[in-house]
């Protein structure tokens, strides 16, 4: 009698064992021989589960984002449009194992993506769905008077950018960017930015020879 | 008599060989078989000079970097620090095609650059010398009364970091974050930031609970 395999269960299993890998070895240690060893698994059920190593990645990838939006669904829980700013653009930065392993497989496969439609539109999908959250976290904590200076997409688009940025400077240079530094730097820029009043930003948009915008 | 062959110019031919293969292709198409196709040389030189494709596209992020660094030089001439900080964070964008080769190769390597220290270690300095060039750009802005808030190295990460955030997107989704959103994005970020004057920085953080900073 043939085994009863939850396929989704199977399939998830193995982007964990990719995510776990990624971690401690980087992406150079994701193979399917590697992959198998890892879930116990042999290279034939990981290869009829997720196919060769740039689909293995992608696999991780879908279980990142899954991940992901585990840690923003549980953001909406927090009170504040502040709070929820603040954790949505942690969750993008590697601040810990997990975060680390993300930005990992999201640069790799970025570098992939320019040349592979299907993931390139999946990693753009990402992106909108980060900014369309953290646009509605501004938005609700402009409701008490904060970022009067800017419109909330404008603000999410470069939000999203600063974490990402941060990001890369902390995988690159884990010393000086670590994990308390880029909370604190986040922290401060969106403290100050939530501060301007209007009138600080009509003052900016003259003073920059664009005062219709 | 053997040729006379002046190696570093043929490494810079090589290596811009693979930035415009590159460009053109993304990071797959760059082989040892199609740079020497480009250059017209034999994969045996290519391989004398460079390597395997690992060091090729290091080779090429040595170029990459020189032709920032051009820019980052050639931005001294500007009068104010405020354009020099613009045109800084520009040179980091994928604006044109030399801007998305450079960033591919960027991020390429970043994937790369965690499990090969000599890697690592050339892009933490190439991050390094960016936010300090940014930084006495701001210094300079902040005899002028700009950015009176703000820590000129707190701010130069953050700015940096927001240049290379926003080029993420500006990869992934180019339809949307085109080059002329990317560079509004800058813009009225740099002009709101340099706006705060110092007072509404000190409630901001006082606000925050962190009056001592």
């Amino acid at each position: 009698m043939p085994k009863i395999v939850d396929h989704d269960a199977r399939r998830r299993e193995i982007a964990e064992a990719v995510l776990r890998i990624v971690a401690r070895e980087g992406i150079r240690g994701a193979s399917l021989r590697t992959v198998a060893a890892e879930t116990g698994c042999s290279t034939g059920t990981i290869n009829h589960y997720c196919g060769d190593k740039q689909a293995l990645l992608l696999t991780a990838l879908r279980e990142a984002t899954r991940r992901v939006a585990e840690r923003m669904a549980s953001v909406q829980n927090l009170e504040t449009g502040r709070e929820r700013i603040q954790s949505l653009l942690e969750a993008g930065l590697p601040l810990d194992e997990d975060g680390a392993a993300n930005c990992r497989i999201f640069y790799h496969l970025a570098t992939e993506g320019f040349q592979d439609s299907q993931l390139a539109s999946e990693l753009a999908n990402y992106y909108a769905w980060w900014r369309a959250h953290v646009r509605l976290a501004i938005e609700d904590d402009q409701r008490t008077g904060s970022f009067a200076s800017f419109d909330a997409e404008t603000l999410a688009e470069a939000l999203v950018g600063l974490a990402e940025g941060l990001g890369i400077q902390g995988m690159f240079d884990p010393d000086r960017m670590n994990p308390e530094r880029l909370r604190r730097d986040l922290v401060v820029m969106i403290d100050q930015l939530a501060a301007i009043p209007e009138k600080h930003a009509r003052a900016a948009r003259i003073a920059s020879g664009n005062p219709g915008q």
